[in-house]
């Protein structure tokens, strides 16, 4: 926390102290008026450099000099972060090399742990112990669960059409679960309400600037376990735009304290059907980010975000990055959730396989290199939403117990097999 | 490889070479009959201590002198082990001490990678191409996604009633499915003849003496985090019995190789509805081990076996521990599995609950002693079924999206806990 020098407002620029406010800036309201942390990166700089010097990646404890936090004590006292990076290299035919940033070990099984875990701990810096969030997704069972591992209470607000599974999961973490009869948007609201009235501390999407700051560790993990030599481009998925926005955040703070020489191009995958944040991309030049909400309609339910949260951040941090969005089906998400299964033995939930997605769009494109390195964050698992997954396979082969007729469902399999290849 | 002298019989004693068989004794069959892999203890202890003396956790290949293996290129491209292990120190007032050895965040989410990634090794280094298992679970999983991650071809035999949502999963991973119309045991046979007949490499529970030795890292891992100073008892659930054995062996070579004085006593906790393997130690005298199958019911699905495949391992290797089994209701795993989620923020699947679910029953029975610490292992994510966590949980409260709804809501909550006080 020493290294805090400030929260700026991302629209209008103004400079707040570094305790001065706990969510968004009060000129430009809440979806424009996001906040973003400012440090001194001389001091957090050299500090960082020490505390990396020696020993393994293990969890996001590690980077504590960037981070907002006063006390490694606060934070919930399981594992977040240290999840591995895989170098794959023969992925295709066209690329040197692949890393994949496999978040799905987290403790709730999804990126968000990152952003959670800050939460968490500056509520419990406050002594605030009850936390909030309206959510359906991944964002939710990770404040419960880590909250839960925490000693502290949770009031969840999920739009009650919401799936039964996710619902149940909040409930077994002992989450306070209200259904709102409404849409995602409402409940988010009625959450901005609640909180204020009762004081709880609010942990959704993009509402508190420590969560940027928390899901910019992926960025710097990857950095590490690669000791700074970084590949050329990295893919994520975008929903409400906040890990893109850290992932940029993140590339540009090693830059700043000089442990690489340049970030890497970042690019946002969003579907075809939730795009909000690409189309405003794509008008975006380096003004006001115009902000046109659209219905969203995705299998990826992570990423199926209509009006999102940290589009200004997410726009404007990635046009400074140097890189772009790109938009895929869900045809190509359930084909690159079933190669990343098949080839890599990696089950990622819809929305994280969008990233792989993307990455195979780019390829075939021709939009890379020759030589580029290519990263791909692979932010929540597939036991997530194991029906969607379901969709890209065939199913399995009823035999009775008699090895006679494996034997000619073997054959069949070769028979086909051959006329495939003829 | 170099530090393994024989494989030797279980039931009659007879050493074989180290390579002269894959599966089981020949005399005693494939139930009576598994190997257990015999280490040169001096050499793999030398071995051992150098590679532990430096640097941090990270997979089980850092145990690798006491692992049958030849070339660390042969496990799959995945990070197996090198799990979390929580210290909680107010679990109880009771005790002074647990810790939790949570193994949900390996690659397919259960302990089972740890003994797959063994099999795949194994069967690489022999050059076979395709690895077969019967298992409906977790091993299924692990073995569908690490031997995709290798470039290996699975085959599974799943009875054809298995959860459609299981099965699911091992089809996104691409293996070859057969649905056999019949139970587990006529797939676990059919997969047997199968093997043989195709020359496919066998996964399938307590065949091949590798998967014990997989299961004993967790138990060096453990050890290993603990600076070698272990706790008095450790609680496990047990199905087939080899990760209890995989435990008991693990400890029992730590105090052959003198990092240890005296191992752990080995809790094996069954579902009171699968006690099969209970039952046999109930009776056994250090003789020969009494095997009585019986029918299997228990919501722990992971642990809904009623003729395990380890089960002369498990009794023997336990009783020579000095450790115990105990069993469970289903509403304990429950309850056991609620608290662990709301207490710890770990999500365990209900086979993998049914450990802490023994600890708090010993607990309450008076069986710990004050100053005894305790380890418990969670050996799959509650991911992995969460329809059966949801039975323990009430449903959530339904609002309008109006604050008004919420406060009533909450004054509502405020009076029970008032009155739940009273």
């Amino acid at each position: 926390m020493k290294n805090i020098t400030g929260l700026r407002c991302v629209s209008c620029g103004k400079v707040y102290g570094p305790t001065e406010l706990d969510y968004t800036c009060p000129d430009c309201g809440t979806r424009k008026g996001t906040l973003e942390v400012v440090y001194d990166y001389e001091s957090a700089g050299k500090e960082f450099k020490e505390d990396v010097g020696e020993g393994t990646v293990t969890d996001i404890k590690r980077y504590s000099s960037l981070l907002p936090i006063e006390n490694l004590g606060s934070l919930p006292p399981l594992k977040i972060g240290g999840t591995p990076l895989y170098g794959f290299h023969e992925l295709t035919d066209d690329l040197d090399r692949i890393w994949i940033k496999d978040d799905s070990g987290n403790p709730t099984a999804s990126y968000k742990d990152r952003a959670t875990a800050l939460a968490v701990a500056a509520a419990r810096e406050k002594d605030i112990g009850t936390i909030t969030c309206a959510s359906t997704g991944n964002a939710a069972s990770s404040l419960a669960g880590l909250a839960a591992a925490s000693g502290m209470e949770t009031v969840i607000f999920v739009p009650a059409a919401a799936p039964e599974a996710k619902i149940a999961q909040l409930l077994v973490y002992g989450a306070n679960v209200f259904a709102v009869e409404g849409s995602y948007d409402q409940a988010y609201d009625l959450c901005l309400e609640a909180a204020e009235k009762y004081n709880w501390y609010n942990r959704s999407a993009a509402i508190h600037p420590y969560l940027v700051e928390g899901k910019k560790t992926g960025a710097l993990e990857m950095a590490d376990q690669l000791d700074w030599n970084l590949p050329d481009k990295v893919f994520v998925s975008v929903g409400d735009g906040s890990i893109v926005s850290g992932l940029c955040k993140g590339f540009k703070e090693l830059v700043e304290i000089d442990l690489i020489d340049e970030a890497p191009r970042v690019i946002g995958v969003q579907a075809e059907g939730a795009d909000t944040i690409a189309r405003a991309f794509d008008r975006y030049d380096g003004g006001e980010v115009e902000i046109a909400d659209r219905s969203a309609s995705t299998i990826a339910d992570s990423i199926s975000v209509g009006k999102p949260r940290d589009i200004v951040k997410a726009v404007k941090y990635t046009y400074e990055n140097g890189g772009r969005f790109l938009t895929v089906s869900d045809e190509e998400i359930s084909s690159a959730l079933v190669e990343l299964a098949r080839k890599r033995g990696i089950f990622a939930e819809p929305a994280a396989a969008a990233s792989y997605a993307g990455l195979k769009k780019a390829l075939n494109r021709g939009d890379l290199g020759d030589s580029e390195e290519v990263g791909v964050f692979i932010t929540g698992s597939g036991l997530k939403d194991v029906s969607a997954a379901k969709k890209g396979v065939k199913g399995p082969t009823k035999v009775s117990p008699e090895l006679s007729e494996v034997e000619s469902a073997m054959e069949e399999g070769t028979r086909n097999a051959a006329r495939d290849n003829s």
